[in-house]
Formats: C-alpha cells, structure tokens, sequence
C-alpha cells in the first residue's frame, strides 16, 4: 500500500506503455509460480534448493528476452538497489527476527556480535587491503581508494539463505543460531559501513576521522536497536490495550505487518540501518505483541511474514539470474572479458582468506571464555561457519549497483562496469557451486560429527527449558525463598556472562515488561477465555 | 514482488529524490497505522466507519501537506487509476470471492446477475442520458458524445464497502448476498463498460456497432469468467497432486497468492476484465484448493487475503480523501465553483433516479419467477438494496482519472477538471454522509422487518444443508434407489430453475470436479491424517 508514490511517478511518466507494463507483471508472477513449482519438486534432490532454482530460472529467462528481443530489454531486467531496499529486504529480515530462536540467539549474543560485527571488519579489511593490492597487477583501470573501501564492504556482506536452508534448527541449534544470527548483523554490519563509508571523506584519513568514523558506526548500532525495540513495543502495547479480548484478526496482522514497516522506514528516513531496526522490531513483537492477539492472528502472522520473506527470496536470485544477462554492463568489458573474471577469482579468494581469518580466531576465542559446561564449537563446525559465510548474495549485488551504477546506465565507466560484472559472476558461482556443495557437504560434517556435537548441545538444550521454568516459578513464588533463589542465582552467576545477563533480565521481564507489554506467561490464559467468548 | 519494473523506471529516474520518496512512504504507513487505530476505537459509535475514518485523515493530512509545503506537494497527492487498477483493487475483489458464501451466492445467482448487469446497464441509459439533457444548461464547456456515456459508466460503478461493513451476513443472509453480489458483477460491468465505449468509436452508432458492441460486452464476460475459472482450477490441480500430505505451509500461500494475482493480470494482458477474472478465481480456489491445503494454510489465507483487502480499502479511502484537496483540480474551477457543485449536484440526482429505476422493477420480475417458499424481497429490502448502491467510491474515481485526466496534468481542459472535481465531489459526499446514515438507517429497516424477514429465510437455511446432504448421500449411495432420487429431483424441479441447476451442479461436482480437484467432502479425512503426521 507504500506503493502510491512510485505509482503515481510510474503512471505519470509511462502511462502509455502501462499495457507492455502488465505483460512484465504476468510474465514475473507467472516465473515465480514456476519458482515454487519446480523448486518443490526438486526438493528431495539433495543438491538442489529454492535459491538455485530460481537462478537457473532467472538464467534461462534472461537468455529468452535477450533473443527474442535482441538485448533491448535489458533495461527492464535493471536490478535497481532503492526496490531492492525498500520493499525486498525488510519482510526478509523482520521474519528473521520475528521467527529466530530468541533464547539460541541471545545465550549465543556475544559470540554472534563477534563474528558478524567484528569478524565482518576484519573480513572487510582484508578484502580492501589485498585488492588494492592485486588489482593494479590485474591491468585495471584506476580505482579510488573509497572503490576499494567499498568493495570491501560489498563482499563483506555473507548470504547464508542457502545454507539455512540446509541447516536444521533442531539437530544443530548452536550452528544454526550462529550461521543465522552472523547473517543478520553481518548483513547490517556491512550496510552500515558501506553508508559509512560512502558518507565519509576517507581522502585524509587520521586518527580523528577513524574515530569519528568509529563513533559514527557504534551509534548507528545503539540507536538502530533502541528504534526497532521502541517501536515493537509500542505495537504489542497498543494490541495489548486496544484490541484486548477482541475478535479483529485482520485488525491486529494489519497493524504488525504496517508497524514493522514502519519501523524500517523510519530508521531510514533517521538515516539509521532499517535492517537493524526491523530486525529488532521483529523480535520484540514475537515476544510481546505475538502473545496478545488472537489464535488465528499468531497462525496468520507466523506464515503470512513466512510467506512473504519467501517469495522476497524467490524474486531477488530470479532478478538476479535475469540480471547476470543484462547486455548494456557486459558491452563494456567485451573486449577484456578475462579482467572481469580475473578480477572475481582475485575477489573470491580474499573473500575465503578473509572470512578464514576471523571465523577460527573468534571460534577459539568464543570457546576459551565458555565454561565447558556450555557449548563449545568444534573444528568441523568451524569449517561449517566459515563455508556458510563464502557465498555472495542479493545485498552484494544491491551495494555493488549502489556504489558503481551512476545516474544514467548508457556512461558507465569501464572500471565500474567491471567490477559489477566481477560482482555479478561472483554472486552467480558462490550461489550455484557452494549451494551445490552445501547440503552434501554440511550432511557430511554433521553427520560424522553428530555424536560429539549432540553430546554437548543436548544436555543444554534439556537444561535450558528447566532453569528457565524455575525462574518463572520463582518469580511466581516471589523473593519469600531467598535461600534456593540465591543459590541459582549463584550457579547460573558461575556459569558464562551471557546466561547471568540472561537471568537479571528474565527477571526484569516477567516484573516490568510482560505485565505491561504482554507476552507468553501473561496472555495464554486470557488467550483461551477470549477463544471460548469467540467460539 | 511485481513492482520491481516500476521500481526500476521509478529508481532510474528519480534516483536522487529517493530520500524524500522514503519520507512519504514512512508518513503512509504511519497514517495507515493510525486509520487502523482510530477506526477501532470509533467502532462502538453507530456513525462512523473505517471508510469515513480514512477520508477524513486523509483530508486532514492533505490539509496538512498542502500548509506546509503550499501546495507543491498536490504532486504526490496524485490519484492513478495504474496503481489502483494494478495493486489495490485485485485484493479485494480476489478476498471478496474467495470469502463470499458460496450457497447464498449461486442460489441469488439470477437475481444478482440482473442486478449486477442489466440494472448496471439501465442506470448507465439514465445518467448519461439525463446528463447530455442536463449539463447544457448548467453551462459547462462542450462535452463529446463519449464523455456522457463515460459518466454513465463512471457512476453506474456503485461502492458497497461501508454498506457491507454494516450488513451482517448471517442475520439478513439474502440482503447481504444481494448487496454483495450486485456490488461485484457491477464493478465488472462498468469497468467493462467504460473500456467498450473508450475503444469503440460510438460517433456513428448504428445497429450493426450495437450489436458489436453488445457481443464484445458479453464475450468479455463469459471469457473473463472462464479465464478465472480455469486459473483456480489449475491452482487447485497443482497444490492436489504436488503439495498433498506435505507440511509446505508456506510454499501453497505464496502459490495461492501468486496465481490468484497472475488470473488477474492476464485477464488484463488480453484485454477482459480483471475484476471478474480474479472474483471467480476466488471462488474456484475456496471451494477447491483451500480444501486442499494444511490447517495452517486455511486459517492464513482465510485472514492474510481478508487483511491485504482491507489494508488496500483503508488506502484507497485515505487517498481519495488526500486527493480531495489537490489543488491541481481545484483551480481550473475556482472562478466557478458553483459549476462543479451544480454538476455534482445533477450527476447525484441522476444516480438515485437511475437506480430506483432497476432496483424496484427487477426485485418484483425476480419476487414474481421466485416460488412462495423460496425468499422475495420485500419492500423494505428493495429500499435497502437501492440505498446500498447509491454510494460511489474508489472505482468512480479511478475511472474517472482514466478519463479526464491526459498523459500531463498542466493543461488540463476546464471541462475535465471540472467533471473530476465534481466526480470528488460526489464521492466525498456520499461515502461520508450517506455513510454515517446508512448504520442507523439499516438498523431501522432491517430490525422492524426483521420477523417477516427472517421467517421466509429461516427454513431456507435450515433446509438448505440438509437438502445438501441428502444430494450427497444420493450420490454416495450411487443410482440403485432410483425412486428416491427421482423423487427429491422432481421436488428441487418443481422449485426454482437456480435450485435445479445448483443440484446438476452438486451431483456433477461431486462425481467429477472433486475427485480431481479436491474439495471439501474430498479432503477432510485425508486433512486430519495429515495432521496427525505433522504433529
């Protein structure tokens, strides 16, 4: 329904070729059906997934335009980065937050934190260090140093949707919740600091301006978070006091969905990171607003936002399959189509050193601070993160037309359009040969190594529900049994930061936040009187 | 997902005002909020309802925009009958087949189709008619031929959202489906209406283009209804055969969801009507694939379709009352207002007479071909029924704007402008005032007819399923007691025509449609064992 404005510019500016328009439509709705047809039906192979498919289908799509138009309709296969943000991303990211794992994510927070957003900045200076290094070798036209910078940001960003979707959150929760939550502030990360640095005058470059850059960075962060926060509250309380004991299901998924949108654009109009924001946004609404509406509204919301961030998926590797064709970049790097490639093998390889530089670091890291009780991640897990942060994505190629598209396609630089095919065919071949790859190869880690990483996992994963039901009880029971309060307070004190963070604010939400804003312990049974007043 | 082509033309050209554009998409979604909000704290008042809501914080917000930014900003406030036709109208008219009852509707189906159509065509005769009489004198500039009959078909194009939202389907279930069923056939006929006489050349009108013209009118109608028919076939075939006994929730959505949007624009892709494409494309799939999909999936749909239209409602009302203030309009006729006022004024006269035309006349054809037991509509229901379609809303404006506006809105003829303003006027006018009143005024009619209303439609509504199940127990049982089922065939024969086509129906449904298709006797156990595997 945010769509007016565009219209409006859109119906103005082609009203005559509205017609040519709503034969596009009917072609994309129709190839996205194919998308989810061919898509299941090759769901039991197990080297196929959703992403690859719609590739090849974007691929072969791409290939029948360009022939039967004869490469005039490239200029409709334009992947342009403002629809991409605006409309793509967000259902994909506030259905990350909104369907994550909220106790895996936050027990794992700090180790999360490390790798997405200071294993992204290590990553990302790798990448910038060694390619202003090995491009000039290449033969390359001059580049800025803010081009390398942003390159470095450009493939810092992972897109681990192809193995989350190999990955199974039951078998594997710590590996899930740590590829999954890498993902998501990685994906900020590195759209923070591509803004950052595309903002910045990096030409002198001193200590001031690096600390400058770092306060800049960090508030974006706090602030980003406290937005989404805010405003997810704000919706559970106005579910919570308006719609109370009522049968508006339509009422209450409108005013999530509108909220959670309004959350993004908000932090983008604040020049905030809307990823960020609608991330956090989505987890506060799944544990506050999600236990104040009605039945058919927690069914509905859990599978609509599913089904949106779905067809989101579907639609940008299909746009990005067309747009690997798109004539009018490939022209200028005819005569020389070994630098472009030259230039993504270079790339590609950074992007493994670099990612391998911090995964096993902050692996080893991570795992000295955890106590042994908790879980601690092996080798072959190690191996598994880092392969599942090598391949390229949708955000990858946004920032890249971001950074190297100008205003008008028909004056690109030769340098620019290099580096967005050097995007494009890095995208293309991380996607197909490691989605290939994935699930064989993850299928193979864990497996053999199922036994020793079930065996740590899996006491936790019966313990955690325990210690949490006691301190519900406790809270329940109030401060009267000071003495066994005290004692698990202790215990869980002994064992690792995150979990006493953990506890104090568990305790903080069932006193203040839940009465207030609703959630699970305090709406199940008005839930239920308000289904019988319905039935 | 099928914005990406505007977004690309959107994003090339108006790059750099993507900032501000971010702006009003944020100021939308907050309005939206607040429509929602508002709207629900007014529900318990008998006045008001969400349309008028919306119109009035629309018409507050355009105040608003046009203080401050004097009157630059009308720009945006532009209403286009691209982006109506495109994203907001198929929502609705989609989630108003795929939520009508089915049983009511087919029974009433003569009824309402004689409503929906010829009464369409009758008022359409009048208003252009007493128009090309009328507007003469009020001396506005000249006006082609086309022009009236275009207003004919503009404001034979009634809106029986707020009617609706006050009607209650199960208290008075034959008003309801009339109300319902006339407001969609009769979105589908003015709409084919309006595109006949803006592609035909009626300057010559002779018996031979009549008769053309007729054809064309009636070709659409039967081709648009098949093309929707076909389309929620084939959707229901797909989900039957691949996703059966599978837990793909998401994944028969989103294909529900896309195929529903891929009839509606390729019913416009070869020129037939959208609207009745994707009505009955809601049917096909309620009555087949919803049946074929996961609990989930039925209680998603049922509300994710219920909420896009209802969100695409809100919008539309908002942006009518936005577009209200667009001074753009206004200042062609600010030297003559009274003008504007004058044509609204004789335009509005013309509605209600013409529709008390049809409405009384077909009620008593339609009382007379109905036996005793089955339901007449009473005087008081006629008077409703008249009442209901004497608002107009979003499709008048958006036919309109197709209309009267040209590809540039700076030179714009006074005739035109005026005809918008006055198309505004009338809308405004009668949503908000006809909408206030029509709560209590229903109240009124239907609580004092409420006995001689309900009585005829109670056994009705008790013997229908039964007389239902009888017909499937025949089926079941095969054709050994001859007896009985000539007996039960010769009673439904000796009621009225639409019983025996709806008993051919059932008896034809249940041999051949379902079993292929799937529905509801078809499924339900196969449903339950689906479950029990799920959890």
């Amino acid at each position: 329904m945010d769509m007016s404005l565009i219209e409006a510019n859109y119906g103005q500016m082609k009203a005559e070729s509205s017609t040519e328009f709503v034969h596009h439509i009917a072609l994309f709705a129709a190839l996205l059906c194919a998308c989810i047809v061919i898509g299941h039906l090759l769901e039991e192979s197990r080297w196929m997934n959703e992403s690859i498919t719609a590739l090849a289908i974007g691929l072969g799509t791409g290939c029948v335009i360009l022939l039967t138009s004869g490469g005039t309709s490239s200029h409709i296969l334009e992947f342009k980065q403002e629809f991409f943000f605006i409309y793509l991303l967000p259902p994909i990211i506030f259905n990350a937050g909104f369907q994550v794992k909220k106790k895996q994510f936050f027990q794992n927070f700090t180790t999360i934190t490390m790798f997405g957003a200071i294993g992204t900045l290590i990553s990302f200076a790798i990448i910038s260090f060694g390619a202003t290094r090995l491009f000039p070798k290449l033969g390359i036209g001059y580049l800025h140093m803010k081009d390398y910078l942003a390159l470095g940001a450009i493939f810092s960003a992972t897109d681990s949707v192809c193995t989350l979707q190999v990955l199974n959150q039951e078998e594997t929760p710590l590996l899930y919740s740590l590829v999954f939550g890498e993902g998501v502030v990685n994906d900020a990360t590195s759209v923070v600091l591509f803004n950052a640095i595309t903002k910045f005058d990096i030409s002198d470059m001193n200590t001031f301006t690096a600390l400058k850059f770092a306060g800049n960075f960090l508030s974006l962060f706090v602030l980003s978070t406290f937005l989404g926060v805010l405003v997810g509250l704000l919706c559970s309380f106005i579910i919570r006091t308006l719609y109370f004991g009522r049968n508006s299901t339509d009422r209450e998924v409108s005013l999530m969905i509108l909220m959670a949108y309004l959350s993004y654009v908000l932090a983008e109009v604040f020049g905030l990171s809307g990823i960020l924001t609608v991330f956090f946004c989505g987890i506060v609404m799944s544990h506050y607003a999600w236990h104040n509406v009605t039945i058919n509204s927690q069914v509905t919301t859990k599978h609509a936002f599913a089904t949106m961030s779905f067809i989101s998926e579907i639609f940008i590797f299909m746009y990005v399959g067309m747009d690997a064709l798109d004539v009018e970049k490939w022209k200028f790097v005819k005569d020389s189509p070994r630098n472009s490639f030259g230039a993504s093998a270079v790339l590609f390889g950074l992007i493994m050193v670099g990612r391998a530089c911090f995964v096993f670091p902050i692996s080893i890291i991570s795992n000295l601070t955890t106590k042994p009780t908790d879980n601690k991640i092996e080798f072959k897990q190690q191996i598994t993160v880092w392969w599942a942060g090598l391949m390229r994505g949708a955000v990858s190629v946004a920032l890249a037309y971001k950074k190297f598209t100008g205003s008008d396609e028909q004056h690109m630089e030769p340098a620019n359009a290099l580096l967005i095919t050097s995007t494009i065919i890095i995208v293309l071949f991380s996607t197909v040969v490691f989605g290939l790859l994935t699930k064989p190869f993850i299928n193979l880690l864990t497996k053999s190594s199922n036994v020793d990483q079930t065996q740590p996992s899996s006491p936790k994963s019966i313990m955690m529900p325990l210690l949490g039901q006691r301190l519900d009880v406790e809270v329940e029971t109030g401060d009267d049994e000071t003495s066994l309060e005290t004692k698990t307070k202790l215990k869980v004190m002994f064992s690792n930061p995150t979990n006493t963070i953990h506890y104090y604010w568990r305790k903080f939400d069932d006193a203040f936040m839940r009465p207030v804003f609703g959630g699970r312990g305090f709406i199940s049974y008005v839930t239920g009187t308000r289904d019988i007043a319905l039935t």
